[in-house]
């Protein structure tokens, strides 16, 4: 299922190909989010056509609507939404918990609550027990039940090459205990899905495992070390990676570096990280596929991706500054906006009138720029000269020049 | 710059090249609305790629933001949006007048205001008078003033092809006797526009001239007759064109009578009307060009243009009939909804959660049912075939198979 390619000789990186039942993916890669079955503001062509081999749908939401059965009817999300190649699916743990922990989202991903968003979850949570997770339906108030053989049942109705196991998904702000007791009931969750998937998953599906643990180092190896040993096929990390960018980048090393130890050959996805310094630096770390809101999120919010690390790689285009700026977001770039010729102005203009095709361009902007620096990461692996385009990635190379430019 | 080429013999409808500054117009043709210098979720490269070949840009609201000066910096509207091919600007007239008569756009156009849409006024009229008009923007409530003079400036400004002649457009409820005074009004307003174009305007921009008059015979051929004598490029035909559609197509039919009569070789401009019917029966009563909000508005209302009269030539994708239906919009349709294969469920699904995927792949369908339409109607009346291609698309054949269907 997983084919590796080039270990980095100098970190954990490395590259690879995942062989799934819709297509192969390279590896390390982005995963665009589907949430409800749509790239927001895009179709399948155009996400294919920058370059992405793989998106995720978002279990949670296509579970309330249109609802698994009727994805089912019509041959399962692939022939739905018209995406021929391989999905991955979440489990519905992250949103649904969003719920019952007042914003886990938002403290996770450090910002407010957007309701109708890529991982808004609104309801009710009612109850969490071995059993499951009860809540309200947002859409319509019904109750619903999600649990491990619940969130599997649905993941293969829709048919995804890559089915999450439901998890618990702790914040930040929860006890070390209720962290504790969480993760090991998220390790016999964990059992329960393959259980049933063993029995009842879709032939050629994929089942990846969740590591929880919070930010303490001796519960995420308990928890890489129990969901290596359940024989999943791969492996993701998710729940709180702490306040700020390093305990990040710390919690995910302790762990990506537990996994080389127990399971170094099975693929790792790194859950709702897309921010520019963490994919160069969760590459770095030895992560194979990551998925976020963030790139197209911030499009619907009229900001590009740009090579500036002291602006946080962004370009607020509805800022009054590039009223009349002649400039397109980045010289070079080879997406619609850009290649198109649209001025900084014009964008502004649109994105103050909130015209859509503003959205819809910025989107197809910054992935673009995701996609290209997906790529010269993994050139950059493969020619083993990852820590110098990774440096000069950092220090603000355009994606598509850092390989050239580190020399 | 009008080269008619076959005039067919059971109507008035004929078929021709508008040659303007930035290419040719086959007509007769649609022209798409670019309001705010977009045509909504689209870019230039799919408008032109759908078979259009000219798009038109609203004067008032691209005078209030981003304001004329700064499209002019950018060498005209052209350039600022990145459409190379031919535009009309309309007056603002419009716009402007739907503010003071209390809805005269809703009135006209049968239909409720939607502010931020492609025809909404807001703001408030302060005064109307001999000068002109005198308004309060919606945007930030400054002052205004739209005259003949400043409203030909603006257009210069903006570098259209084609300018429109500023014209208060008078709604149904007012007296004869306002309407006609208004309509004399416009006529002087007129010659100041053409006093204005000859000094002023930009080399290559050809003015159109407005036909008034409300649904009064006299006073619509007594202002076809003024209009055809003032000299202008082009003749289009503005106001209240009725209460209903059958009122509408007498109206035009009393206007392009008078308009064969007097100036045959001028083409002529229908405002605001963009309905099939309107499109077909407009066609043989020998309109060159339409523009019209309804094709793009219904699309993102989630309504799609089918071949079915009885339900007025709408799909409405938001019903909860389509909730399962695995047909595409039209079958044989060629746009990027249909020939993708997007199935009416996906669509319903997504436009109910209200995706801007949905939004878009409609409008692309709805551009491309009408341009196909107008396609058949140019052909039909090349082949001396109209009377039969018109029937058969009033009778439900889907533009594109209407001419061999018509045998």
């Amino acid at each position: 299922m997983f084919a590796l390619r080039t270990r980095s000789p100098d970190s954990r990186a490395r590259t690879g190909t995942l062989r799934l039942s819709h297509g192969e993916v390279a590896t390390p890669a982005f995963v665009p989010l589907a949430t409800r079955g749509v790239v927001k503001t895009l179709v399948p062509d155009e996400v294919a056509g920058i370059g992405f081999q793989m998106v995720l749908g978002n279990t949670f939401h296509l579970l309330l609507s249109p609802g698994p059965e009727l994805i089912a009817r019509f041959g399962g999300l692939h022939r739905f939404m018209r995406w021929p190649r391989p999905l991955i699916t979440d489990s519905g743990g992250f949103q649904v918990f969003s719920m019952g922990h007042g914003g886990v989202a938002d403290e996770i991903k450090g910002r407010r609550r957007a309701p109708g968003g890529e991982h808004a979850g609104g309801g009710a949570i009612l109850s969490i027990d071995e059993q499951g997770v009860r809540f309200r339906s947002y859409l319509d108030g019904s109750l619903r039940l999600l649990s491990p053989e619940r969130s599997m049942e649905v993941q293969a109705a829709l048919g995804s090459d890559i089915a999450l196991a439901f998890d618990e998904c702790t914040p930040f702000h929860v006890s070390r205990r209720y962290t504790e007791t969480s993760m090991r009931r998220t390790h016999r969750w964990l059992e329960r899905c393959l259980s049933w998937h063993a029995e009842h998953g879709p032939p050629g599906q994929r089942v990846y495992g969740i590591v929880q643990g919070g930010v303490e180092r001796d519960l995420r190896l308990e928890s890489a070390a129990a969901v290596a040993a359940s024989g999943c096929d791969g492996i993701a990390i998710g729940g709180s990676l702490g306040r700020e960018q390093a305990q990040m980048l710390e919690v995910v090393g302790w762990t990506t570096a537990e996994l080389e130890r127990l399971a170094p050959e099975r693929p790792r996805h790194l859950l709702g990280i897309g921010d520019i310094d963490g994919l160069v630096t969760g590459v770095e770390l030895g992560i194979d596929t990551f998925d976020c809101a963030i790139p197209t999120r911030l499009a619907r919010h009229g900001v590009a991706l740009v090579p500036a690390p002291a602006h946080r790689w962004r370009l607020d285009l509805g800022r009054g500054i590039w009223r009349s700026s002649p400039e397109v977001i980045l010289d070079g770039c080879a997406c619609p906006a850009c290649a198109g010729g649209f001025s900084r102005a014009y964008l502004h203009y649109l994105v103050r009138r909130r015209e859509l095709t503003a959205l819809r361009l910025i989107t197809l902007h910054n992935l673009h720029y995701v996609a290209r620096l997906m790529e010269d990461l993994r050139t950059a692996i493969d020619r083993g000269r990852l820590a110098e385009v990774a440096c000069a990635l950092r220090a603000g190379a355009p994606p598509g020049e850092a390989v050239s430019a580190a020399g």
